[in-house]
């Protein structure tokens, strides 16, 4: 099945089959970049704008070497050097961006909704989610998914374990999307405070002790304590939390023999992670996500610009049919 | 008429055939990228250098996505980044890029004079100014001047009104020196605190009532109110403001039936120009403005290479001849 | 001599040879620039990360532009959008950077020790230190030897005096590393609170006086005073500072009458350095150090990467030996 949208807004609006297709490509770029060999010029002549309301190092970087690998000119605007400051508003900035006619816009906002609303706004342009609030962060969900695939050889039928704070991550709600939609078994392991209410509801199981949770899981997933976005809450000792929801290797032990360990980084070692199993290569592929967050990204920007190009190209029919019409 | 600049400092050394050459580049190179075609290599092989004093969105943006489309290395600077921060001079700084090699140097700058000043020092190297204090904009008068002509078809024989904070405005003044020069009425409209003493000499009309001010206009050019720029002045309220100098329906019906709308952005919505008229496309050309800015900025560093080539064209064969001399 | 390093940390690890080989490619890439020469692609393909921890201007930009002009893809990181600010350590940092696949990864950081301490976990890339804490700097010292040898036509058997606040700096530790390497005599010269103890060991002449210091010298290399580093240290006051070991006409006259005045960037004028020294064309040399510290960057990056691929196609080779083995 052909990849079929015009924007990666979220997994929300992604058929099983598109995900496939989006990873099937991934899969090809990692391979090409881990041979050595160049990436091709998919994006050849094609301008991609970075806007990052909200800072991040891993997320921008990937973006930018990813287009930049398959040809794009890239630039990469911060939120602290931009007329926010000045009291522009969002949608002024995304019209300002839109009208310099870049092919490909990548938003990130700390706003749940902000990067949709941005997409319908603009024009000629495909607009990427790099995160948006609490909502989405689809390209996270994707690279996640194809570092599973590769040490799994599958992405259906699995028992996942995603771990900690659960809610206020965007990457755990586009992961749980993803991963029920290719039929695996979410267990989501958090304390009463850090698990969204009505959670149940979307189909996972439900856990507050990491053991239970934990038990003959195939991926453990643990999340990023957002101590950033936990404001007003009452927000757990960090010596507690690690002790209660920290992976060490006694935790571990409870997930199946051959569970491997993911983190979408950046790390608090010692908080929600044992720094000794995040560096276990035989169990740990944090490092192997990251590799996988620029494949996904070239291959997300590779499909929507074929798609934009696709769209260009009937816009361009059709005035020259009313021509002749 | 040939454009004969070494450098982009202002309007103020420019002939009216030199704007007009500017510009009918600028045309061409604003219709290549509406039909997606590639806008050449003019700049191949050259580097270009943005250091911003100041930030910026749009121009920033405006003026990389200009050279990147032209085939230039652009490296951008934010002040925030540079050596001022440890009490170098401008004019060291300005000298370290200078030894670097650079061929196109864009400065802003919050001192009027000091892009001018920077511009003595560099050799072999063209200087672009993207904004000195209250001093130039040129390039911001050029997009503005190029929006004009597509919109109304001319450049000459307008009525143009001029509205908002006149006296902190770089754009006004580039503006103003631009739009006479090519034998257009100006009108300025501004409270007495924000108008620049003087200015009725430059042989401008000056209003302080918004719909006396705009009567018959074939142009309304809003100026953002940069209360950034304010300290110490007597500040009207925002509220207060919009009553009497933002523009809304009722008083762009006192300028010509066909009138465009211009901001140079970032807005300031509900202050100085109401929400409604700056989206209405039948009226607003904002982001049209936005569009001709890397049009304009591509023309501008073509034309400046060009002339930087020949001078060194001129050198090499000099030296040839002295050889044989 | 080959070129045989992995990495560029220091001087500290570097043959003579090796020092020539570099210095003599870096000048056949300055003698490019200057004639206007395209520089060559002996980066093309290539990925080129800088990550800096603090900032700067001219070495970032240094760096860029030398990796840009050799054709490598070049994304710079500061360290106020890293994750650092989330809590991520250096290493985690790096392994994230390491893991999207760069070829060369430039690194300054405060503290010394840090960017070695980064080559050892990164791997297939090649780690260039960019300035770590007090520790080493190593391109500037290869571009102050090379502006040198360009002046004085030799880069050993002279006199250099190093003058200023050596306690505190790591360009004066690797110049002193670098120049004693290739047989010159160093004169050091500072007040005694910023003479780092045990420097005599060196076998570096040591002076309090800056008349006698500069007898006789044929290279005045002047310091930047580091007043952040100085916290808690007793600081005199510039004009105290300038009257004693600025240097002036007063106090180059007793250097030898062909004597050149280098100054690492960003001066003080006035404090350790008189203006009109500094300006003065037929002794200062500071702007030719910056033209060269982009030949010298290009340079160490087009062996750096040299060896980089040989290890590479060794390893492919190894592979493909174990496939018929």
């Amino acid at each position: 099945m052909p990849f079929r949208q015009t924007h990666l807004l979220g997994i929300e609006g992604l058929h099983p089959a598109e995900i496939t297709t989006l990873l099937d490509l991934a899969d090809q770029y990692a391979e090409r970049m881990r041979r050595g060999l160049p990436a091709g010029d998919a994006l050849e002549g094609l301008t991609q704008i970075n806007l990052f309301f909200e800072p991040s190092t891993r997320t921008q970087a990937s973006f930018e070497l990813a287009g930049r690998r398959l040809g794009a000119e890239v630039m990469t605007m911060a939120a602290s050097s931009t007329s926010l400051r000045k009291g522009e508003t969002l949608i002024d900035t995304a019209l300002t961006l839109n009208a310099m006619r870049p092919d490909l816009l990548v938003v990130r906002h700390a706003m749940s909704g902000a990067v949709a609303l941005l997409a319908q706004k603009v024009t000629n342009c495909a607009v990427l989610n790099a995160g948006d609030g609490r909502h989405e962060h689809p390209t996270q969900a994707l690279l996640d998914a194809l570092t599973i695939r590769r040490a799994k050889g599958r992405l259906h039928r699995l028992s996942i374990a995603i771990c900690g704070d659960i809610a206020h991550s965007r990457v755990a709600r586009s992961n749980i999307l993803l991963l029920q939609r290719m039929e695996n078994r979410i267990r989501l392991v958090a304390p009463p405070t850090l698990m969204p209410a009505g959670i149940a509801e979307m189909g996972c199981e439900v856990y507050h002790d990491m053991e239970e949770g934990l038990r003959g899981a195939d991926v453990v997933m643990m999340l990023r304590l957002q101590r950033e976005r936990m404001e007003g809450a009452h927000v757990p000792s960090e010596r507690e939390y690690f002790h209660r929801y920290g992976l060490d290797a006694a935790k571990l032990a409870h997930a199946a023999p051959d569970a491997i360990v993911m983190h979408p980084g950046p790390m608090n070692r010692g908080v929600e992670i044992d720094g000794a199993i995040a560096d276990d290569v035989t169990r740990s592929v944090i490092q192997t996500q990251v590799e996988m967050g620029v494949a996904v990204r070239m291959a997300a920007m590779d499909l929507l610009a074929r798609n934009l190009r696709a769209a260009r190209g009937r816009a361009a029919m059709g005035e020259i049919a009313d021509l002749f019409g």
